[in-house]
């Protein structure tokens, strides 16, 4: 009998999307001050910075979104793990409504292989259902019934707790999770 | 103990947006027929007017969804069922990315009270959970574990299946939610 795919769920910000470097372009832009990640550790993008109304002006900036760098390695990684999961793009973008487009043809332009019916774009993720979750705000995956995956980003670096595994980057990702469902390492793409 | 509030899920296209009249509209337009709401009864759109691509290419017309016409008593009673419920709206809006906007300012428009944490749109519903789930289709209450209310629309109107509860209309909804979960009828808002 065939075994039913586990569900993944990938949020986008600061897990597929570099959000963070568009916040030190976008900053550096408007105040001539080039910030470091070192510099944005353990805290909120809107403390890190030192004009948090600037900082969040940013997110209902047209382009934000839409001109994001891909976070490294996500592409060929989570090509991999779209034919080993029943995957699910999941992103709280409801809070700034221009984002919904910006998103969606992002992930069109640089996440081709997923599909229309592998995104959700939604306010709250507590009503999403799923076997894992990949994001990178607590609250998230607080909300979560599943294996509770926190990949690091510049505001979440304090966080130690056990309540969730910490993956710093897409090969940690990787490694988990073939390590918990005790596949094989695939190498063909990355 | 305070109990925790129900989650309830509900669609919007036939459910609390009247596309079934903007159908007959655009079509009236492109064609000069008028189609009348009993010549529609049982079939999906496409097979119930005569020209099909021209019945899908209104899905992707800007204005489809944004002019949409609120479907009867939906605004008061979802009102008052956004007191009893932890109340989500859930559209699969993944398919006509040009809808997504379109249905976020509609939802703004016509149901101020649904917050941005409220609204859910997505290819699937599959992984969306919760107690009750109000839709038009088969396929989304098929793929829900809680109560399903299929709500009368003409394309639906043929399926005859216990697996069902069919809703007539809102004030079916009102009085079925009220008396599952046996509240006092209220009728301050309708």
């Amino acid at each position: 009998m065939k075994t039913e795919k586990k569900v993944l769920l990938v949020d986008m910000d600061h897990v597929i999307a570099d959000l963070t470097s568009q916040y030190i372009k976008y900053y550096k832009e408007a105040t001539g001050i080039e910030m470091r990640r070192n510099d944005l550790l353990g805290k909120p993008e809107d403390e890190a910075f030192p004009a948090s109304k600037l900082i969040r002006s940013f997110l209902r900036t047209p382009g934000m979104f839409r001109n994001a760098a891909v976070i490294k390695d996500s592409q060929c990684i989570l090509q991999e793990l779209n034919e080993l999961f029943d995957l699910y793009i999941v992103s709280a973008a409801m809070k700034f409504p221009q984002s919904l487009i910006e998103k969606y043809e992002w992930l069109r332009e640089h996440f081709p292989f997923i599909k229309w019916t592998q995104i959700i774009f939604c306010g709250s993720k507590k009503n999403i259902s799923g076997d894992y979750m990949i994001d990178d705000h607590l609250k998230n995956l607080d909300n979560f019934n599943g294996v509770k995956l926190l990949f690091t980003a510049t505001h979440n670096t304090n966080v130690n707790s056990k309540k969730y595994t910490r993956v710093n980057g897409w090969h940690d990702v990787k490694q988990l999770l073939i390590e918990q469902n005790e596949w094989k390492i695939i190498d063909r793409l990355c």
